[in-house]
């Protein structure tokens, strides 16, 4: 999905009837003109012309409409993305693992440049919402097994438990996927350093 | 190094000549006792019984104090004690480098719990003082290329450049040592997930 089209979508009104979507469409909205903590749910219920009662019928707090905001953007800009490279046909089970490892970090550090709002929100979010960061680590962690597994099949990598493997590569790979990196994105040799890091991994499963 | 004999050196008086090491340790208390953002030069100065004035001869400013407390506490209560790791006669290579992580992680964890004013100013610090801290992290990277380098010698490890295997396994393990991820820590499932990463770094070096 481009991103572009999730964050200008148009401003709903109470002639339709209210869905979840919409919510998040405002509070997205919203949330990226005043900042996470400036925006009220009151300025998200003014935008869809309903009652802060009527919203909070939906979401029980400012706090938990962030987090669901923050877990659609993992959903569609971050897991679905990945999703595609784990899916696609042709080419060695390294050179997948390696797209997607590539693709993960590409996307974190775009968005952290070219949508800082969403980004810091959640950087934000990833300290408090532990749930749902751990829902959303499990899936790309279960991705990168998948790969292990076709890797495994092919004979391309040694026999291991997939899903440990996975963890441990997701982990190792914090520095350049963890929010509370994203400074250190900006320097020149990271690059260099992700590919230490990739050719100690590869030499481990290999 | 005693942690303790760090923290609790006696206030020194302007009856002495001002060496550096006074200014560092009255640094140290204040900066302990108010908090980085609290702390004045004056107050520091105070505590030395000198002006202002002569401590801005030493120190051009109080975010150039603050590094220098960091520095200082970073050369005795982590990368002292690591040295002395590396430096242990018998074991194996393997044996020796996951002691010296292990060293590091329950360094860092124990400061975060048991000194959370030093450890809050060194996580600010890691984000300012780019030059001090990339001088110490490679300190310490050189620490685990020789610990390589043994294991290369002995036949344990593969060979290899030992100072990009230790950077990347130095940048694989940061998830258990980067401050950034104190939060982290305190999850159950720490020692777990560190012994995967362990064993993925082993696969790839042994």
């Amino acid at each position: 999905m481009n991103r572009e089209d999730d964050c200008s979508s148009p401003i709903v009104t109470n002639d339709l009837p209210l869905t979840k979507e919409m919510i998040l469409d405002a509070a997205e909205q919203v949330l990226r003109r005043f900042g996470p903590d400036k925006t009220s749910v009151v300025d998200i219920a003014k935008v869809l012309q309903v009652s802060h009662g009527t919203l909070y019928r939906h979401f029980a707090s400012k706090s938990s409409l962030r987090e669901a905001v923050t877990e659609r953007w993992l959903h569609q800009c971050i897991a679905e993305p990945l999703e595609a490279v784990v899916g696609e046909a042709g080419g060695s089970a390294s050179e997948r693992l390696r797209l997607w490892l590539e693709t993960l970090i590409n996307a974190k550090r775009t968005y952290s440049i070219e949508d800082p709002e969403m980004f810091m929100m959640y950087a934000a979010v990833t300290l408090d919402a532990i749930e749902m960061i751990t829902t959303h680590v499990n899936r790309l962690i279960r991705q990168i097994a998948r790969i292990i597994d076709q890797g495994i099949q092919s004979g391309e990598f040694k026999s291991g438990p997939s899903e440990v493997i996975a963890k441990a590569i997701f982990i190792a790979t914090s520095r350049f996927h963890h929010p509370a990196h994203a400074k250190e994105w900006m320097a020149e040799a990271v690059d260099v350093e992700f590919e230490t890091v990739w050719n100690l991994i590869l030499s481990g499963i290999a």
